[in-house]
């Protein structure tokens, strides 16, 4: 029988001696890699925080106690700890457990993550909450370097080092993001980790401190103090200390012994403590420790060789982008490209290769990366910000205020627009139509396929101005790929099909759906027209209004949420112009969609090509 | 003569020797006191840059040049010395010169800036774009202590200190914000300016370093290098320097010679620097030495005895919501206050000064209070975030991902929501209906008058929902506050005149514009009905359908842009509910205002009654 059978909370695992739970760690990185093998998933992060996440609840078994997981997907093993260990066979399924912590899922899951550098604003706030309830538990923030490059992660630092609550911030330094750290404090912690300078100087100094002569008195404290000061020094927690934290490590993260020993230690230190702990991404399965980027988030593989179960059909969105990219930035050498620790994710990767000097990863800081790319327009160039559409929501006012406002013509890929599907309600980007319509200025397009990607992204480039391309998660359409780009005229749509009693205005994804729809109606009878609108903003106005005259029903139809989207634009044309028409708004209703296969949310949406019909149909009733 | 008269660029500073300088300090120094008297504006911060301006434009004079004043409000003494010496005279006024830098203005004004920490991301992306132009010219950001607080600013750091471009920040630390500063850095940074352990510290250990017996050779390089660490160690500029920055000063930053010198070395250094200079806020003008909070932003006033011309004749909206929390958090210990900085502004600091351990000034950092807001409720509080609407913008993720999504009960009083006025489009609170429109499970609120705001913010304590109340700035209408609290029924809006052809929904400030609206249109014989919407979310449905029904036309009435506003969530009931019925939106145009009085912004955005009445009637046509 397993250990693990016999875990259920961590009252369990406080119960369990060295050995027991170095064969713990075992079972559960068999587990990790068995469950992510068959539905995809976070494996490398958490196979990285497997002895951290059992030491943890070795010393804080009780279940008020509170561990806020920055990003979130690296707390598998905390779930599979905390009750899961059955349904984490479910993990990232419709209906089953997501994929980051959630406090609609467990009492131990003390707060929702997914976007990184948040945990220590929450640890923070716990710990206020939990002095002036007069409570006593411990608060606990796991963050890793990576998400340390964000912005909010030093405020809070800054905010939680002067007000001094009790809390534990675990440093939890595998020198990777997702991609490959950069920024000054990662240049730093690369120092103060591996440089023998480092080493060599500590240990120089350490004999120089023997041979000061023992003066005495007064020089004797200052000596002592010296030599606070130079370990003080020596290690790499100035800035941590210079904060207000009480600095610790680094300690190995695979060394039980030392975690826990360590940890038992801060049990009764009163004030916030920075660990700094040093980890492995994918410790424990020889093709993650090899390929951490590729088994950061993995799609279902093959365990004994580490081979992806499904081969691409068609190249998707982001290949295409990438593809692009590259091929542009050969024709125009003023076109840079900046991602945001996402290098991989983005496709920016290739372009980096290409044009080293003219990529930037500013690591995991959107609000940076927009400002900065706005300074770079102006400055003469034409920046394109490969960013995901969730994420761009963390710099929602950089785009008012530094991009639009000053008419800066920086270019946003939008990549993972829509619904994500896996990753669920924190990743889906399906507000970004609304949040981007209602800035002055911005342009805002979403291709139908993939070669339509093409050419807006050359488009983009040529408008001279902010401007948004939207594009889904995943493979593209497999259509053709025009050789040569195309310069797409600004804020003309594309009519698919001009005959018929129905109108489908559909932006980006949902073409294919209005297509699919009208296919489904035809057998009704009901004939639809069909426009691609390429242009949420600025809208096609003529062949909205021409439309609204010659049709039964417009139906919008968009992969957003319906309060402030396209369908809003539409409505919002229509009563400027005085033109009253039937209008169907077809979109993502106000609400937070779950994770889950994308055709499962589709449906769950009634987004989908049959709901749609079906909705058309009750309405013309 | 004045030499200021014979100052039209920076050039001409250039010539003058230390005594001009001098002279010339005093002499902008009285411009800005006269200027700020007549027109209002930021007054202190502009005093404390007199010297730290000039002596800049002494050693870069050329035009190339570029300087990034962060927030923007101390580059009065810039405008004055780069053309505009005339023009400021019209500072803040309608059509004239703006109280922020901006790229339209003047080729000086390097990059536009309003908001908080953006100035270091913006020198970056300029330096990097001068880089790969081949230019040489210098690149500058001046940031004040307080904003360096502000997350993105940090970012920027991390990121140039890795790129190791030349660049220079110039942190302008005067010890506060707005208000006082706070944070774990400030603490530092204080403690590095003027605690006399630090200083002592220093003698103390050079004697020591005295004693070192020479033992020659490699014994000799280590106790250099020691020596450098300690000096290294004993001077504030530890994190500067870790993050990659080459750290100097302090410097006093009134003292001509010292900057000049110190800015002619720095010319010479090709990667980033960060010269700290330390200025006191309000040199050289005793009242606003005296009270540099209140001389920050100030309206206009007598330069004999400080006092403001202007009485105010109604309490302000900020008055109310702060004598209201104050109030109900007596009543409830668990109500929290959060502030980023703007304890005066927003009122937060009558409620600090009567609970202090219930309230958390988090420094300039939005992001980090609405999580942290989020997690305080997690935890049990009701934390009430005090924010201006523009800086809300800051955090849209963190409302999306920490706090809608989880559905904790945040309350968002929203100060300066609609038109500000004098500050102009980086200020101006216009975004927020939308922004926060497209948030699934929030609540918004707007009052009609001061003493709705205050039944409001004990409704929205009681929902126990995210919700936010904005409010305009400036002075309520007078009105009565009644004794006792109200609970507002959720989602249900006021009616407050019934009869009439004509339906006009009103949120917030645009109730009193229905009103003064109505008035004009019974002139001419149209009878309106009036409506107070309270909530844009939920909608009052019903009320909207029923006059929908009943009425000829349905005019929405808001303080904020139109793209997916509360006149689009009426746009979107209708059409979901098959109604057809003819709507006016009244808000404001897809893009941004400039600044002036409030009066005129109105006038010029045609969303004051007189222009609202003709746009009714032209309508009705």
């Amino acid at each position: 029988m397993r250990i693990l059978d016999k875990i259920n909370t961590p009252a369990d695992v406080a119960k369990l001696n060295i050995d027991e739970l170095k064969q713990l760690a075992t079972e559960i990185r068999k587990e990790l890699i068995e469950v992510t093998s068959q539905n995809g998933g976070h494996l490398a992060p958490n196979l990285g925080v497997v002895e951290l996440t059992l030491a943890l609840y070795h010393v804080f078994p009780e279940e008020e106690n509170r561990v806020v997981w920055d990003v979130g997907h690296q707390a598998y093993v905390h779930k599979i700890l905390t009750g899961r260990k059955e349904s984490i066979k479910t993990l990232r399924t419709y209906g089953g457990v997501s994929g980051f912590p959630k406090i609609t899922e467990s009492p131990y899951d003390a707060f929702g993550t997914g976007h990184s550098s948040t945990s220590i604003s929450a640890a923070l706030g716990l710990a206020i909450a939990r002095d002036l309830a007069g409570k006593k538990y411990q608060v606990t923030a796991v963050i890793g370097d990576g998400a340390l490059t964000g912005g909010m992660a030093y405020e809070a630092l800054n905010n939680a080092g002067h007000l001094q609550k009790k809390m534990l911030v675990i440093l939890n330094d595998n020198n990777m993001s997702i991609d490959h750290n950069v920024g000054g404090l990662s240049d730093y912690l690369n120092r103060a980790r591996s440089d023998p300078a480092y080493i060599k100087s500590k240990e120089d100094v350490e004999e120089l401190l023997r041979k000061i002569p023992n003066v005495g008195g007064k020089m004797l404290k200052i000596a002592d103090r010296l030599k606070d000061s130079l370990r003080y020094l020596l290690v790499p927690g100035t800035i941590f200390e210079e904060m207000g934290f009480k600095y610790l490590g680094p300690v190995n993260g695979h060394d039980l012994e030392d975690l826990i020993e360590i940890l038992k230690n801060i049990k009764n230190i009163n004030r916030p403590v920075l660990l700094h702990v040093l980890t492995k991404k994918g410790k424990g399965y020889k093709p993650a420790e090899a390929n951490p980027e590729k088994f950061h988030g993995v799609s279902p593989f093959e365990i004994a060789t580490g081979e992806l179960k499904k081969q691409k059909k068609h190249p998707t969105y982001t290949d295409i982008f990438s593809r692009t990219l590259v091929r542009l930035g050969h024709e125009d050498e003023k076109i840079l490209a900046l991602t945001a620790a996402m290098g991989s994710g983005t496709g920016v990767n290739n372009f980096a290769r290409a044009f080293p000097d003219r990529t930037f990863d500013v690591g995991i800081a959107e609000e940076h990366a927009v400002t900065m790319a706005a300074a770079m327009a102006i400055g003469g160039f034409k920046p394109v910000v490969a960013i995901y559409s969730t994420f761009l929501q963390r710099a929602y006012d950089q785009l008012v205020h530094d991009v639009a406002l000053q008419q800066a013509p920086v270019v946003f890929a939008l990549d993972r627009a829509g619904l994500v599907g896996d990753d669920g309600a924190t990743h889906h980007g399906v507000f970004d139509l609304s949040y981007l319509r209602n800035i002055p200025n911005m342009t805002i397009m979403c291709p139908k396929d993939e070669n339509e990607l093409q050419h807006m992204l050359y488009s983009a480039l040529m408008y001279n101005k902010p401007t948004a391309i939207r594009f889904p998660r995943g493979e593209g359409r497999g259509v053709e790929l025009d050789e040569n780009l195309k310069l797409l005229p600004l804020g003309e749509s594309e009519m698919l099909k001009n005959d018929g009693e129905i109108a489908l205005l559909a932006v980006g994804s949902m073409v294919q759906t209005a297509e699919e729809c009208a296919e489904i109606l035809a057998r009704d009878g009901i004939n639809c027209r069909i426009v691609n609108m390429r242009f949420v903003k600025p809208l096609d106005e003529k062949t909205v209004l021409n439309l609204a005259k010659e049709c039964r029903l417009l139906v919008t139809l968009e992969e957003n949420v319906l309060p402030g989207g396209f369908g809003s634009g539409v409505l919002e044309l229509l009563a400027e112009q005085k033109v009253q028409a039937p209008v169907l708004n077809i979109g993502i209703d106000d609400q937070f969609v779950p994770h889950g296969k994308k055709e499962l949310l589709f449906r769950d949406c009634k987004i989908d090509a049959p709901s749609i019909a079906e909705r058309i149909k009750e309405r013309l009733q």
